[in-house]
């Protein structure tokens, strides 16, 4: 952390605060300048406020030069992180292709729909059973059946599932589902993140609409620090001031978060437009940009679809998208295509 | 729910979609323009999914002109609603001034804090035990031990306590917490706000930092669905480009929601410019577009604070703001003196 | 223009609002349901101010149903556009592959680059003559001499050249430039867009930083008003609270506005990142999702660029990236190779 | 600035980028820590490209610790200015209450408004001759007859005019205007605010829907630099996800541009909120937190209004405003009435 001194700063009030940060058992590397004093603070500065020093009276600004995470940092784990789920690997080359409708809604639909996925080349099935909805008037989900359908849906096409959890006191019902999704809204839910981080299970961890690179980071070190490092992150669209689609895909996020850290990124492309003709668009541009995987929403009847119909494809659109996912992947990886 | 047809469509396809709408239950409105047809959707549109009309091939645009919220919709309800916090009211020309620590770190702090608050016209005590820090390695509050400190805060001065709670399972400790607030990151903790319905007990919303008002006021009506009625709203900063503060005040909601809800609406401005020399000009800029309280942080050593010092006033500064807002109040309630 | 009314509108004051409208020339539909009445305005309402009428003491909320661009909306012209800028079509099927540096800095600079980015495959040359600078005090670009630089390397590469201009009494200066761009700043500067009107000369229109697509496309709109129909836009990132890269690359624009417009659109994926190792992900996803050309920040030599040097890439840099947007267009355009 | 070096930077890649900042004419000084080494960059950085040197190799980040912009730099001026207005001044404690209708439409329509708000409290007139519309079908004002209108009105009234320029070209029918309006979408026309810098004549300048404060310090510095100091900068909402209202007031600006700047800032409440009965709490709000005036939509009939009638004023409601206004500026600047 380095500390800019307003110019004029009398000595001693200087010197008090090199006390004061001695203190805090750190210490100070000063460097006067003509037109500032600049204190450098070398030690662990993990537990000093950086907003409070700010607001001293002689303090021009504040600059932090270390990252507050640290196990999904890529400075100390080089190497690209694999997440195995159930059998099914993500990162590292290993892509994953997540599908399923939004909500589970009966047995035939979610056999129907994981078959579809799984002949079009998916590896993960999704399906909703708690559903995280803004009004207290919509469906909220199958609750407990809508897993107890994905479990009978997983033993018919051997594809892992995927679904999400809104609340620590829903956990036990998870035991048997294949790797938990943290919803957006839920990314800086922290006793639910600490409450994740004591199992021994893959994590899907959704960017929230509104957090940085660094946020969603910190996240993922909460789960982390909890022992549970099974941590794949999804960028889904963050909320801006563009108001044509639902949210506006950060893409880049993709190529920055693979600097950033080693865990593995993928893509949802349904969520963050909310549109199913630019579903097939965002899709081929995440698998090209060098994503990890994607998560699409597939109907077998979006017409009738109780949440989210809009996103979601049709499994022969899926099948479409998955096919030109697969050209894709085949370029960007094997150099010697090109 | 208005559905604007694309130019040319066929009129058997119009017709299908007729009957779709009418299948919901509902009777369909058309008008046949020179280059558009229009649709009006007449009854309960309430489990119609907007977006998946939207995305039919013949639909130019959908539209929608009814509001999703209702208890909290001042449509229905056009007088203020007086929230009651253990004998100190809310709203309708009654204002909170909710003054207190970030965190509850000792007896001794809490008690002089409260004493010093009170002594400048505070009439809440807020103080956080549970704190949803964005790193899992930062001080994360005294827990249980906190809400007791606040008890006998409260006891010495009495002040009813306000403190946040973080997840349903530590419902059970705030009992005799006289209000329970919900922080900005959990607005959309849908699961936990639905146990907050089931309480008798008064609630302090917080706007999430990327939320809409009319997600506020959905967040509102979870709660009320529930059958608590009690739930006053906090305006406490979004998040924008702008980055010369922690967020930004969007004090434009106060008003605007006063139009939308008979709610109470107060204002934060510690948390959202997190800067302690810009909480005066926005307290009492809050105070003078009607807000029914503020709450601030106070701190009796803010160089030692554990949390979130730098948006901390020193009581004496408090005592300042807390005049200036009450001038301001005593003018733009007593129109005569203007 | 639909205008819901608030229940409860007395008949009278509803009437008046009705001859109100047809004084202005349009006829009325009026739909009279349970909970509210709604009128719909038929003809051009295209001189009627939707927040007047939102404003009115019996109104509810009005929505429009109509766009208000009509040059470039694709409704009304669903082939899309082909630019040509000197013998280079863009659009329909045919890539922009736009190169060279931020700013012209030297004769030697600007061939050096000139021939290589056309080597690697570029068909178009860039180079900024004047610069827009936030700051008064940074290099403001080498202006006319700048220009004649660029014709310069135009007879050494037979590569036509794309420069910006920055106020109407500049553009006599780029009489003989082949393509003229504005930027992102200028997107909304109403009097350089009415001039640049009167040319019949190629026009690259970059999106601002905080514009919807719709103004853009009202731009666009200035632009063929005045009779000049060769627009090409360029999404170049918009302005979010996101803070790792420089904007957010919006690339969903890209299959939205083909949905909305005929017009050609291009990507900078320079400029919206600010970083060179960003700039080749976010190329190739361009390219995968259908952008009808790219514009490309090189520089034969970065550590000595006078502007943006951090965000341009080297010529063997470039070379790598059109190699791999060519094969991802390759993909895309030839169906039967998937 | 301050380059913080990678881990484990070899000694000769440090040496070889220290060689290349003192090429640059700046010293060096090097704080070696136990994880990272610090190169504070001492002289004028002003010409170093910070991003340049963030993307080196070796470089984890860069800080920069002195800000860009000078002439209006509280730093160096920190008393504040006072901008004179043909006899009305703004700032240190004097207020401005400009007033007037979005455009100029007639002689009868600019006097009477002109003298109702004079009435009530006005002390500069404004009103648009030069429009700047999102759409190019839309009216785009009277010109240089709007312009005439105006002097009559301020012929009648006293009142000093303010009008809106767009352009540099339009320059010479502003010769016998009070003071220059550069609209937020001109805010970075850097070509404009050069010749603006080159007049003896006060220039309110508004900040641009997506600028951060430091962008709009700049542009300040922008017509500083030229020669002209007698600058007004206008605070009038940025661009948000949040739709109630049509921007966002961002009123700590207010306070914080007070802190980084001895130029007056004054508050325009119409445009920002787009709705009439928002204008009062915007108004009192910002004369609560310090502003240096106000500028109000008003006109004498909104329902006929050419433009930005949703926002405007009737007479009698801006004298309440205004009264309201007053009273508030009078409890803030006698702190002994507190």
């Amino acid at each position: 952390m380095i500390v800019v001194l307003k110019h004029g700063t009398p000595d001693d009030k200087r010197d008090q605060l090199i006390e004061w940060i001695k203190g805090q058992g750190l210490d100070v590397h000063m460097s006067i300048g003509k037109n500032q004093t600049i204190l450098g603070m070398v030690g662990d500065t993990g537990s000093i406020d950086k907003d409070l020093i700010a607001c001293l009276d002689i303090v021009d600004s504040v600059k932090t030069v270390t990252d507050p995470f640290k196990l999904c940092n890529r400075k100390f784990h080089p190497a690209p992180s694999v997440v195995n789920v159930s059998g099914v690997p993500i990162g590292a080359g290993n892509f994953a292709m997540i599908a399923g409708p939004c909500s589970v809604e009966s047995e035939e639909q979610i056999i129907e729909v994981a078959k579809a996925v799984k002949a079009a080349g998916a590896n993960l099935l999704r399906g909703g059973a708690f559903k995280p909805r803004t009004s207290p008037y919509d469906f909220q989900g199958l609750k407990a059946d809508g897993l107890e359908l994905l479990k009978i849906a997983r033993k018919e096409t051997g594809l892992p599932i995927v679904s999400e959890v809104m609340g620590a006191e829903q956990l036990p019902l998870f035991e048997d589902i294949d790797m938990i999704q943290i919803g957006a809204r839920n990314m800086q839910n922290f006793n639910l993140l600490r409450e994740i981080g004591k199992l021994n299970k893959p994590i899907l961890l959704k960017r929230g609409l509104s957090n940085t690179l660094k946020e969603l980071l910190m996240s993922a070190e909460y789960i982390m620090a909890g022992g549970n490092e099974q941590v794949v992150l999804c960028e889904r669209g963050i909320r801006t001031f563009s108001d044509y689609t639902r949210n506006t895909l950060d893409l880049a996020a993709v190529p920055m978060l693979h600097k950033l850290t080693h865990l593995p990124v993928i893509v949802d492309p349904s969520h963050s437009t909310g549109m199913s003709d630019l579903v097939c668009p965002m899709a081929v541009a995440a698998a090209a940009c060098g994503a990890d995987g994607l998560m699409i929403e597939v109907h077998n009847d979006p017409m009738h679809a109780l949440c989210d119909g809009a996103q979601s494809l049709k499994p022969e659109d899926y099948a479409d998208v998955a096919r030109k996912v697969f050209a894709i992947r085949n370029i960007m990886t094997q150099p010697a295509a090109i």
